[in-house]
Order: C-alpha cells, then sequence, then structure tokens
C-alpha cells in the first residue's frame, strides 16, 4: 500500500501488524494530500478522522495530546511512494506547550530535556510551519552556546533553554506570527504544512529530476514520540540485518546510549558497535536481534533499521532496505538463495550490472586514498571515463608506453593531451590513461573501456609539455618518470603510488554462482569484442559465447605491420599492392589463427578492414609543417623529397569527413585485392586449424553496408576465394557470411540486404553517429555533453542507445531483415552492447546476442538476465 | 497491338488499314517468337500459316517466291514492342538463287541490280543464318572494288557483281556451309534467325541496360521488297510531317533519286530536300503530303516517315514519331494544340522537363562552334555539371571574378581547381565555371546550377598554375586573362570566343503557353530557392509561388560583411559577440527587406544560419603553414602573433567531420545571440515593408534538427523576439515556425517534432549524405561515380532522389508529422526539388511543394504536372 501510505506509513503498518514495539501512530493517506493541494485545505471530514486516530492512539499510548499529566507528544513526518529523502518536511515534540512542558519535566524527571524538547518544537515549527527565516532562530541559539563553556548544544542547561524559548516566542512575535498554545492546533498545522511540503520547490525539482509524477502526493504519519536521551537506560542507533559492506550474515550498527538520532549524525560522541549492546544490555540486544530476523525474514532482504531504546523500553522506529556496496549485494543475494529467504532469481534481479562492473576493477586501498588526500598529493579530476584503479609512472609517448610495458615489464600511465589510432599500441601496454581533453566517448575512453583500463578523460586542468616531458595543475609539475596514481570510478588523478586491490573474478564465488544463475534465466546470449588472441581467452574466462567483433584494422596498426601497410596504401600499381597484400597474409593469418584456437567451436565475427586508409599514413599537419619548414631552411634534400611525395599522396586521400568517406566496405570495392587477403588469411587460418583437429567457425562480417550491391559485389569475392582454398586446403569449413547494419540506410532496406546476409550486426556507434547526424569526435566536447546537462538529450546516446531514433532503425532492421530471411541471425557489437539499459533494449526487440568488451561480458550476462525476468515478470517494454 | 506485332508489324499493320500504300507483307506474332525460344524450333502449325499468309501476299503482289518469271523478293525484319535500334537482324532479298537473278534482271531489265541484290543476299544470310565472319564477305568485296577506278561499291559492274557471288559462294563451301537455293527455306531459316537474335548477346545486354524484360520476344516482319534505284523515276527518302529543329509546320525531309535506303545513309550523294520533289515529281510530292498528313493526324504526333520511290510510284516502308530538339518539341505541342489535334494536357505530356532547361540556357551559335573545332581552338572535356554556354576571360581568383564581374562589367570565366563556400562572391559575378575536380554535386557544381551558370568540373586534362596565373592542356597553354568558352550543355572547352545565343523566357511564347497549361493540372506548388533579393525577382519571373529556402549564412561571406562575422566568431566575451551581432543586424535587415519586397505577399522561408563557423574563418593549412614559415624565418612579429592567434583559435573550433559537428540548430543553441539576431532582423524588415503598405509572410526555418526539444528550445527564443519586435514596431506579422527534416533522427521520430513545427521542409542534400553515410565532399571523386559505372549504385542519389532508402525516411516523416500536426505543410529544398524524377516522388508522398533554384523553377512545373497527370492516367508508383 505504498501509493496510498507512502514508503514510511507502508513500513510502519507492516511492523506494526508484525507487532514489532512500533511507537503508536497513524498515518493520513496521499488520497489527504492531493485533496488538500486541491482545494488548499483539508478536505471534509479529515479533522475528524485526525481527532478519532488521534483518540486512538492515546488510548494505546496511555497518554494524552495536551493532557498536563501524562501528555502525549507525536511526530509529523512526511512519507510519499518514493523516497525523496531531506525534500519534505517533518516537526517533532508536537504537543508541548507552556503549561505540558513543565509536566514533561516532572514526567520524565529530567527538566532540561522537556525545555530542550520545546525549544526544539518552537525552533521546527517556526521555521516549517510558521515560515520564518531559520537564520532568527539559530542566532539566538548561537548568542547563547557561546555563553557556555562547551559552545555547544548539549552545554546549554535547563535555565538557558527556558530563556531561549522566551526568545523564541520573541522571535515569533516579531515576524508577527503566533505559535499555537493548542496542541491540536499545532498537529493539524503540522500536518498540512507537510502536505504542502510535497509542492515545495525543492520537492518539485527533485521529482522533476528523477521523473516521479507530481500527482502522487505524500502521505503524513503521525507517531507517538519516543525519547533515547533520558539517561544511560536509554539510547539509539541503526542496525543493519548483515554487514553492508561485505555482506557478512551478523547483525552490524552503531549505537549511542543517552542520545538522540540528531545526536548520532552530529557525530559529537563516537558511536559504539552494535554488539557491544550485547553485554550492555543483553535483553534488549536479544530483542533487537529477534526483531531483526523477523523483518529480514519478512522483506526478505538487507534491512536497515532504526531503533530508540526509552529508559529501559526498545522502540523500532523504521526498517527498510539497506544500501550495500557491489560486494555486499552479491554475497546477500547468494546467501539469502541459499538460506531459501529468496528466490535464484530474485537473487540475480538483487545484483546490479553497475555492482558487477565495480566488483571487476582494480581498486585503492581507502585507507591509503584517504592519506593520499591529507598528504596533499591529491592533483586534479577529469571525468571519469572508465573504472579501475592504477598506478604508474608517466609516460607520454605510446612507443615508450609500449616499450616499458611490453619489453620492461613496468606499469606506466599513459598521458596524452588526446589519443587517436596511432597511440593503440601505447594504450595496450599501460596500466592506466589519462587525457587532458575528451568526453566518455572519446578515443581514449572507448579504448579504455574496450581494454578494461581505468582512464580519467578530460582532466582539463592539467596542462601537458610534451616537449619538456611534464605536466603541470597550477604550481604542481609532475615529470616523465615520476609515479601517478589514477582512480578511473572517481576521476580523481593523485601524485605518487597508492596500492591497490587487484580482483579475480575466478575466485570471485558468488559473483560466478550469480553468472551462473542469470545464464539460466536470459534469452540473449553474451558475445565478445576481441581484436587480439589474449582479448578472446580473456573474453571466454568471463563467460563469452563468442566474438561478435574482431576488428581487423586492429592488426595493421602493429608496429611491424605499419610499413606494410602503407605499402601497400602507397603502390604505385597493382603488382606493388598485391605484393604488400602478399605479405600481410601470413600476417594476419597467425592472428586469426590465434583467435581461433582461443575460441575453440565458439563462432567468431571477423570484420573486414574499416577505418579510411589514411589512419594508416603519417599525419597530414606533421607532414605539412614539417614540408614548409624543410623548404625554408633548405635542409636534407632527400627526405623533403620524401616529405613532399608522402604529404601529395595524403593530400589525395585527405577528405573533408572521413566518417562518411572512404571505408568500411567502401575500400574493400574500390581497393583491389584486400578483401581476397583478409578473407584467404581467415580461411587458410582456419583450414590449419580443422587440420589440427579444431572446429573454428568463422563469421565474415562486411562493414558499412548501405545498399545491398555492396554486400553482393563483396559476397562474390569471398565466395570465389573461399571456394580456391577450401580445395587447396581440401577441408570443408562451416562459415557465415553477414554485414554490419551500421548506416540508416542498411536498417532500412533490410528487407534487400537480408537476401546475401545470414546475420546482421548492429553497429551502433556509426547508426548513432548517422542517424543523429553527430560526429562522435567532435560531438561531445562541442555541444553533445551542454546538450545532456540542459536536458535536451535526456542521455549521452553514444553511452545508452537511443530507443526513439537509433532504435527505432533497429527495430525496422530486425523486423524487415527477418521477413526475408526468417531465420536470420542479429546481434549489436556496438559499445551500447555492454550497456544495461542498452542490453535490455536488444533483449525487447529480439536480438539474438550482445557483443561487448571481455570486461563487460559478466555485466552483460546479468543486464540480459534482467531483461528477461523483467519480461517474464512485468509488463512489456513500451513501443 | 504493340504486345504482339511488335512496333514495326503494328505501325505496318496500322498504314495498311488506312490504305496507304504499303508494299504488302505479314508479321509473324511475338507469341511465335517465344515459342521458338522454348522448343527450339518452330511451332506446330507455324510453318503452314507462314505458307498461308505467303500465299496471299504473292496473290496481291502478283508475284510468287521463286517463280522464275515474275519473282517476289521479300525482307524479314525484326521489331519487338520497344525500338532496340540495331540491336537485331534484318536479311533483304530472300527469294533469289542461281535462277531468279536473271529473272530478275530481265524482269527490271537491270542486270547490275539484279546481281548486286544476289551478292546483298548471300553476304546478309551468310552473316545473320549462317553465322559466317563477315569480314571473310568484305575482304572478298575490297579486293575487288581496288580493281575499279572509284574504288566504290557503286563502281562495281554486273560482270564483276556475277564474279563477287561466285567468290561468295565460295566462303559458303570453306565454312562447309550451305546457302539455299530454295527461296522458301530462304524464308524459314531468316525467321528463325531473327526469332534467335532476340536471345543474341547485344540485345540481352542493351535489354539489362534498358530494363526491358526478356520475356517480350520479337515479331518477324515479311514484306515484299520495293527498289529506289531502278533509275530516275525512283529513288528513296525521309520526310518528317514538321521540321524537327523549329517545329515549324511543312514537309521536311530529304530524299536522293535512284538510290536505296543505305545509300542515304552511305552519304555517297548529297540528298536533295524533300521540297525539291515538287518541282521533280510532283505528283508524288502531292501524294506523300498526303499521306504525311493522314498518318500525323492518325497518329496525332510529328511523324518520321520513310517512303521509296520504285518506277514511279511510292511507297511508304515505316512510320514512328519523329526525334525533335526542345524547340521543336514545345512549338509541335503547342501547335497541334491549337490544332485540336491534341489536348492541353497531352501537350503537356509531350514536353520533357529535359527539354525546358535546354530552352532556358544560352547556347553557342553551332556553326560558330563547328568553326572552332576546325580551327583547332577545342581544348579539353570535362564533366557537363550544369549546362549553357559561357564565353569570358580567364580568371582564377575569385576576388579578381568579383571586381571585374561586378565592377568592370566585365564576362569572366572563373577557373579553379574546386571551389569552396570561399568563392562564391567570385562564382556570384562569373559568366561561367570550369575545375579540373570533383563531380556533379561538387561545390562548383551545385552552386553553379543554383546560380544557372553554366559550368564544367572535373576536366582532369587541365593543369592549372596559380602561381603562373596560367592553365594548359598538354601543350597549349592559356593565361590569366585570355578568352575561353565552355559548353555546359557538352562539357566542351575552347579557347578564344564563340558567339552565344541568349534565350529570354518572356519571350518563349510556347513555353509560356506550355508552362501555362502544366499549372493547371500540377498539384504541387513550385517554389524557389533564392538567397538575395535579385534570385528572388528571378524566382517569381519564372513562376515561383514562394520562397522555400533563404540561407541566411550566405549573406554573411560577402566581403563587407566577413570580418564582421569573424569578429562575432573570435569574440572573448558576450559582450563582444553581442557587439559584432549588433553590427550584423541592419545588414541583415536589408537582406531580408529585398527579399520581402522581391516576393510581396508570397511566402518567404528563411533558414536560421547552418554552416559550421570555422567556414568564415581562415583555413587551417593556410595558417598552418605561414605560422611555420613565420616561426622560422622569424620575421614579423606581429604578424605572427595575429597569425598564431587566429590558428588557435581554428584549431580550438576545427573537427572531424564538420559535416556531422557543430552547425545547424546546434549553433543558434550554443552560441549566444545568434538565433535573436537573426530572428529580429526578420521581424524588423517584414515590419517595415508591413508598414510601408507590404504583406510579407516570413517562415522561419531551423535547420539540422534531429531531436525535438532543439526545436523546441529555439522555438522558444524566436518567440520571445518575435513578441518584442512586434510590440516595438506596433504592427503583427503573420509568420510561420517550422524545421528542415535533413537528420535521419528528425524524419523517425517527427510526430514528436512536429508537435513543434508548423512545417517540414526536407534538407535532402543532407538527408541523403547522412542516410547513405556519403560525405558529399568526398562520396563522389572516391568511390560515387564508380559504384554509379559499375552498376552498384543505379544512379548518383544527390541527383536523383533514393527512393528506397532517403523517400522510405521522407515518407516516414510525413505519415508521422502528419498524425500530429493533420494540417502540417511539407515541402523540399533540397537540390532534388529541380529534378523530374524526385519531383515526381514528392506528388506521390503528398509534399505541398518543392523548392529548387529559380531557373528549374520552369522545369519543376513541368515535372509535376506530369507527376500529376500520371498519376490520374497510370495505376499508381510502385510503394
Amino acid at each position: 500500500m505504498r501509493d496510498l501510505l507512502g514508503g514510511k506509513g507502508a513500513g510502519l503498518a507492516e511492523m506494526t501488524r508484525l507487532k514489532l514495539p512500533v511507537p503508536p501512530g497513524f498515518t493520513i493517506t496521499t488520497v489527504a494530500c492531493n485533496a488538500f493541494s486541491k482545494i488548499g485545505k483539508f478536505p471534509l471530514g479529515l479533522k475528524s478522522q485526525i481527532a478519532a486516530a488521534l483518540a486512538k492512539v492515546e488510548a494505546k499510548a496511555k497518554r494524552r495530546l495536551g493532557d498536563p499529566k501524562k501528555p502525549l507528544l507525536v511526530s509529523v513526518r512526511s512519507g510519499a511512494k518514493f523516497s525523496m529523502p531531506g525534500m519534505m518536511d517533518t516537526v517533532l515534540n508536537i504537543g508541548l506547550n507552556d503549561e505540558v512542558v513543565g509536566s514533561l519535566a516532572t514526567l520524565w524527571k529530567n527538566e532540561r530535556f522537556a525545555w530542550d524538547a520545546y525549544r526544539r518544537l518552537l525552533q521546527m515549527f517556526g521555521r516549517i510551519v510558521r515560515d520564518i527565516d531559520p537564520h532568527r532562530f539559530e542566532s539566538v541559539l548561537d548568542r547563547w552556546k557561546a555563553k557556555t563553556a562547551g559552545g555547544k548544544d548539549t552545554d546549554l542547561n535547563a535555565a538557558m533553554l527556558r530563556s531561549i524559548v522566551d526568545e523564541f516566542k520573541g522571535v515569533y512575535a516579531k515576524e508577527g506570527k503566533r505559535f499555537p498554545q493548542d496542541p491540536r492546533v499545532q498537529l493539524e498545522e503540522a500536518i498540512g504544512a507537510v502536505f504542502r511540503s510535497w509542492n515545495g520547490k525543492r520537492a518539485v525539482d527533485y521529482r522533476n529530476f528523477h521523473k516521479i509524477p507530481h500527482d502522487l502526493g505524500t502521505a503524513a504519519n503521525v507517531q507517538t514520540m519516543v525519547f533515547g536521551n533520558l539517561g544511560d537506560d536509554s539510547g539509539t542507533g541503526v542496525v543493519f540485518t548483515r554487514n553492508p559492506a561485505t555482506g557478512e550474515k551478523a547483525l552490524y550498527g552503531e549505537y549511542l546510549a543517552n542520545a538522540q538520532g540528531e545526536d548520532v549524525v552530529a557525530g559529537i560522541r563516537t558511536p559504539l558497535k552494535v554488539a557491544q549492546l550485547k553485554g550492555n544490555m543483553p535483553k534488549i540486544y536479544r530483542e533487537l536481534g529477534a526483531h531483526a530476523k523477523r523483518l529480514e525474514k519478512h522483506y526478505r532482504d538487507l534491512q536497515d533499521i532504526e531503533f530508540t531504546i526509552e529508559r529501559g523500553r526498545l522502540w523500532i522506529l523504521q526498517t527498510r532496505a539497506g544500501k550495500r556496496t557491489a560486494r555486499a549485494a552479491v554475497k546477500v543475494a547468494v546467501d539469502m538463495a541459499a538460506e531459501k529467504l529468496i528466490s535464484r532469481e530474485e537473487a540475480v534481479k538483487r545484483v546490479e550490472p553497475a555492482q558487477v562492473i565495480q566488483l571487476l576493477m582494480p581498486r585503492f586501498d581507502e585507507a591509503a586514498k584517504t592519506l593520499a588526500h591529507k598528504e596533499g598529493r591529491y592533483l586534479a579530476k577529469g571525468l571519469n571515463a572508465s573504472p579501475g584503479a592504477a598506478t604508474g609512472t608517466v609516460v607520454f609517448d605510446p612507443d615508450e608506453a609500449q616499450r616499458m610495458g611490453r619489453d620492461e615489464k613496468k606499469p606506466v600511465i599513459l598521458v596524452r593531451v588526446e589519443t587517436s589510432p596511432d597511440d593503440v599500441h601505447g594504450m595496450l601496454w599501460s596500466k592506466g590513461i589519462l587525457t587532458t581533453r575528451g568526453g566518455a566517448t572519446s578515443h581514449a575512453s572507448v579504448v579504455a573501456r574496450g581494454l578494461g583500463l581505468p582512464c580519467i578523460v578530460g582532466a582539463e586542468s592539467i596542462r601537458v609539455d610534451y616537449d619538456d616531458g611534464t605536466f603541470s595543475v597550477g604550481e604542481m609539475l609532475v615529470r616523465h618518470g615520476d609515479p601517478i596514481s589514477i582512480d578511473g570510478t572517481t576521476g580523481e588523478v593523485f601524485v605518487g603510488r597508492i596500492p591497490t586491490i587487484e580482483p579475480d573474478f575466478t575466485r570471485e564465488k558468488e559473483l560466478l554462482a550469480i553468472l551462473s544463475w542469470a545464464d539460466k534465466f536470459r534469452r540473449l546470449e553474451v558475445w565478445a569484442n576481441a581484436d587480439y588472441p589474449r582479448d578472446a581467452v580473456r573474453a571466454r574466462a568471463f563467460g563469452a559465447q563468442g566474438v561478435g567483433l574482431c576488428r581487423t584494422e586492429h592488426m595493421f596498426f602493429e608496429e611491424d605491420r605499419l610499413p606494410i601497410v602503407q605499402r601497400m596504401i602507397l603502390a604505385a600499381s597493382d603488382r606493388e599492392r598485391q605484393d604488400a597484400l602478399d605479405e600481410l597474409l601470413p600476417i594476419q593469418r597467425a592472428d586469426f589463427e590465434g583467435i581461433f584456437e582461443a575460441m575453440g567451436e565458439l563462432p567468431v565475427v571477423i570484420r573486414l578492414i574499416d577505418p579510411p586508409l589514411h589512419e594508416f599514413l603519417p599525419k597530414y599537419e606533421d607532414l605539412l609543417v614539417e614540408s614548409t619548414e624543410l623548404r625554408i631552411t633548405g635542409k636534407d634534400p632527400a627526405r623533403r623529397a620524401e616529405v613532399d611525395r608522402l604529404l601529395k599522396a595524403v593530400v589525395a586521400m585527405r577528405e573533408q569527413n572521413p566518417m562518411l568517406g572512404l571505408r568500411g566496405c567502401r575500400l574493400g570495392i574500390m581497393v583491389p585485392g584486400v578483401t581476397e587477403m583478409q578473407v584467404r588469411a581467415i580461411f587458410e587460418a582456419a583450414s590449419r586449424l580443422k587440420k589440427a583437429g579444431g572446429d573454428p567457425h568463422p563469421e565474415i562480417m562486411i562493414p558499412l553496408v548501405g545498399h545491398v550491391n555492396e554486400l553482393k559485389v563483396e559476397r562474390g569475392k569471398l565466395e570465389r576465394v573461399v571456394r580456391e582454398v577450401m580445395q587447396e586446403q581440401g577441408v570443408t569449413i562451416d562459415y557465415k557470411f553477414g554485414t554490419m547494419i551500421e548506416v540508416p540506410r542498411g536498417a532500412i532496406t533490410a528487407d534487400e540486404i537480408a537476401e546475401h546476409a545470414e546475420f546482421f550486426s548492429f553497429g551502433t556507434n556509426d547508426l548513432t553517429q548517422m542517424t543523429f547526424g553527430y560526429s562522435r569526435d567532435d560531438a561531445e566536447g562541442k555541444f553533445l555533453m551542454a546538450y545532456v546537462e540542459r536536458g535536451i538529450l535526456p542521455v549521452n546516446p553514444f553511452q545508452v542507445l537511443d530507443r526513439a531514433g537509433v532504435g527505432a532503425l533497429m527495430r525496422m532492421a530486425v523486423e524487415r531483415g527477418r521477413k526475408t530471411r526468417p531465420d536470420l541471425k542479429v546481434g549489436i557489437c556496438g559499445e551500447h552492447g555492454g550497456d544495461p539499459e542498452s542490453i535490455a533494449f536488444c533483449h525487447e526487440i529480439g536480438l539474438k546476442y550482445v557483443s561487448c568488451s571481455p570486461f563487460r561480458v559478466p555485466v552483460a550476462r546479468i543486464a540480459a538476465a534482467h531483461a528477461a525476468l523483467k519480461e517474464k515478470s512485468g509488463p512489456k517494454g513500451t513501443d
């Protein structure tokens, strides 16, 4: 009944029903609040209903509101369907007035307590119900506190508090406002104020931000006050039914004797561990343990319980699902399933994909990080592009990073203004990446996430000076070779080393259990993108069921191959080009052999060359500057001739918009021999494996197809070469031929394209670029982040798939493609394949698999299970 | 009955029915051909049917096939439903053999004639029916011709021809083949050969290319031979019922006395004008005139008639619709409508949009062009990017072109390697554009077509040397200042001047008539793209019903404004930027006033700024080179500082893919004040006009919208400024607010976007780029032309709208947009708006208007009428 009673009210009612010691009270429903919002006053009958409910509470508590002998004090707290922490109002200690305050002192034999409670009521009521500037009360309080020795609230004695009460009344008078001495009036006005707070600016903004409907309304909970600050037999605390950090099954929490909830928050005294209650108040401890167990069993989840001990009597004030770390979430879910408290299905649902990511990243030792802050080693903050922690020496040059990382086995952090495909060889061998430019989908971010490397981008306060080999933030200077530490989870950069803790997937027993359960529930297969054999090995370890994308061009960028690739590109004749291709063939073949070997009988989708060829040549700008320099200085004529030759070639190949230029299958069609060489390498590799007893399943994927004829042409070439190789090798390879769907026209004409494709794989990175008309390299920095900030776009569509636009094209492609070829296999290999929300969409539109970076495979396994379970339990996703 | 009888057969049958003197004959239907193709021989009963039909012909002709006394000779000609000129076979003079040849000589008293006819039969039958290499016959003939004085066919006498016949029989013998002496066998085998030729390689290729179905089959026409080479009372010729060059209503054609059809083609003697028949053979001339009139009336179109006079008797051999020039097409259509021969609807249908384009372009005097060729002034050929002819002096620099064209009123031809937006000011004042790079949608092509300027691009044999101020083709050198002439209709470039003939639209009476009739039939409105007042004036003169696209940024590129625009872009503060915007305001306002004035009460769609701002700054490459130079030489430190400042700004703004970067509405959203300035300029201009008694209708268009929120933000700004201006000026302006649909996501989410847009205008240039993933600047040269050549794409999608992809998005946008807003006004302002095929599609999907360059308006008027008439008469377009 959370709709009607709000979260808090429902919890209180539930606990009351369970006969837990809940202070008597009642809840006024959200319906009343909505009526109040509409007509601006209490709806007819509400006052008498309040009176009736109060009478019952009074009977139960055996005290009466405003009774000078046995006064009842109550609180009025808001409580909506969805938690909106701190957004709405609460009034405590209702029921006190000039008369009752004395009897309260008598009742509890504590005058200071009574006057303190009264001044709190005056203060809260003034601020919340009478809308008096809170500073007016605080300045009075501050003046009095200044007179005491300690200077704190607790140093104020009863007499002082009595004077403060007088002065608070003066504040009311000066404001021309009145504090009602009638407790019933206090109560009604407090309820009205709580209702009004639903439409307060803070609450409205919060709901807008969190997309909570504005017509839900809040409930108002009226509850008997209990006090933990009535002596050493009193106290207050918070207890978790299990350890929220580790998930360990044992009561975990803190309490303060002789204190109120606010005192715990204020941190005046160090609270004690709940376990210490066992010795101090064994009966209470046992009782608390029993209630905790009861509540956990009832709610079938780790509970976060607030309690108060009032003169030796335990009261439970609130219970809710406890927040927990990723580690705890997984352990609690697995343990509870083992305890039969929840089903395995429920256990899987309880683990968020984001928690899985956290668990798989190296992290800093928290204490060491805190120390680093204290020591002034904090340097800068950037965008947390890829989570995890890393420590290493600063290197600016990718070649050096490769040398140090690969050959010298030294941990390095690659620091760049930004990265490009030329830098990948260095990134591969770094422990972490730090750039001063770029956004969440910049090259550095994408590659780092793909590699599972911690990465911080756009750390704009850092100035890199490549020439000096230094970088600086204000006065702090870091030199090449100095150690730094980066926390990709938070975006923080530190000077010096901070110890990290490395996760070991195979030892994460509970996580492995959850994932294996998830595998049973999901319909989507989870494949991985892997360009190198070691990626494939890793992908399998993480549970990948295939390789969804092997980008062959990454192989071209490696140091020993680049010169051959450049010769191929700059070839003056078909002959020269073919010579270079012939040289590349055995290298590519060896790469593919490694991947097939790693993946065994699982399918491996290999995409033929995709990027524009000028990416493999020296940069135009560098050549232009060097050519100008050599021209003016007249030095080194041989080099000048070479530079001018290269410059001429680069100029001829340059494009205004390389993203929309000669790349993808257009390359295969326009540059003779490339497709043939790649296909030959793949099938020769597969043949070798097959002959050695393996069972490779290559799937050849043509990128950037926009017209069926492109696919037809490439398919023709492929089939010829495949026949040749199979004949030469005398083996039969079971293979598939398909295409990426990454050009809008490809999606729109999917029915035609499916005639020549056995599978589709959505390249949602490019599809997003073209559907929105956003160049990924440019948009984020120039306007995309601003769009997201200003709410023009709900999210960055390169991170979370845009359902209305890109998603609509995907849905269309699936439907049209399957119309032509009902058994068409459809997957996704864009970065969205590792994003939980996007995975849910892929499930909805009926894809066969998602393919993501190896490190995301466990995340995708959980997300895919969630999507399937959501479909099973809830209504279908919106269309 | 063209399906059954083929075009030729149907014509002969029709003429026979009209009792015209057609040589007796019969037609074997396509059904027989198809049966023959299927079973590989004559179907049962065909032979006897041929015999029966032949008997009737023999009776009519009073001669018999193979009769030694009165021999009948017949021809067998192919004739399919659709004309396939020269693709299939014909055999003439069937019926001759060793015996008949003598009686033929006797019958016509002409031995040479008889033996020449026989050697022709042997030659044709050998080649076509017996598949003998034609060179074998030709080498015999050549040898005999070499023996004569003249060396021509006609120089061979009867004795020689008799020897040739013997040698031809030898050729058969050497090939092991036989010439049938039985005329009936000749006939049947010739018919079989004609049927077989339907599936010959040439015919199949031709049908593939022209998309003619392969299952139609050809008919075979068997017809009595008649001869025009039997003396001075014989002859042969071709006559048009009206002048095919001018459309003038008078018999027009040529004839040769004592000749056969082949002699006319061979050009041995100069033919006489048909009018001369009047004096030479008055009876025949009268008869021919009567038949021509009869046929034109019957077919209700200009006829192209073949005739032969055999010994004073006129025979009509063929009639068909005559090919004609654009001018003639229009005049004939209008005249025939006036003569009530055809309806106005039919007249409109008879004029092709391409013919309208031709009529509106200046053209070279044909004789002068022929002379130029003879004088060796022909230089090179490029792609005919924009039709029309121009002569002017060579200028390489756009500034100079502007100065000379505008200030000195001199005709110039701007010659560039390629053009960019920076060059537009020079293009504006040139008479023609010649570039050595680029394709049909390169910048030069697009701008030139927009301006209606003759343009040749991609003239790759030309080498431009900007430094020397020359260009060259091989040894020919042309200097800056030299006169050249370019023919944009053919792509030819000449040295020196060639006189041009300028069209005058207002004096093209017949064209104006056709257009006014077309206007009555069309449903689509035709608007024009106009950036300057003079474009708007021109657009109205051509009949535009509104301005569909006014690109405000072109105004920014003009010389006097660019420095202000640059200050706006480089502004260090909001204040500085606003100052620059304030300076631009009155300039923009004046531009808009001019356009509103020109368009009167017609709607004017103004698009807010669209291109990336770096287009307004100096080129990155130039700055980089200059900066490097200054750095090394150490010269001019002040200039170096300035260059480095600019370079820094340009680097900061540079984009990898500017097409997909910070442009369109993204600019308006990210750069404060620009939208406000433009909107203010528009509405202040409109207010002034309104106060002066005008009735302007501005429609504000937001470019590059991909998400409804973009439009929402811009709409908010606009409405605020519009309210302000209206209040300040005290007038109310009737305006509309809308968006371009040019990003795929805009089309897909058109339902959402229509909530904030009163109109859509398809920007099909960008929509094509993004739907295909083709950068227009890069694709054409790098792969697009090759794609079209290889048949991967049927056409260049930047010229003819791609229905399956881009068109599908348009259809979707129209449907979804109208779902939200049933009265949504939808048009197109991309270049496709001027392409007839694309206009037909726009009609089909229910657009309200097409907007094209002013020069294309008459074309679009015709094309729109054609689309409407096609819909009325035929089945609906495919879906």
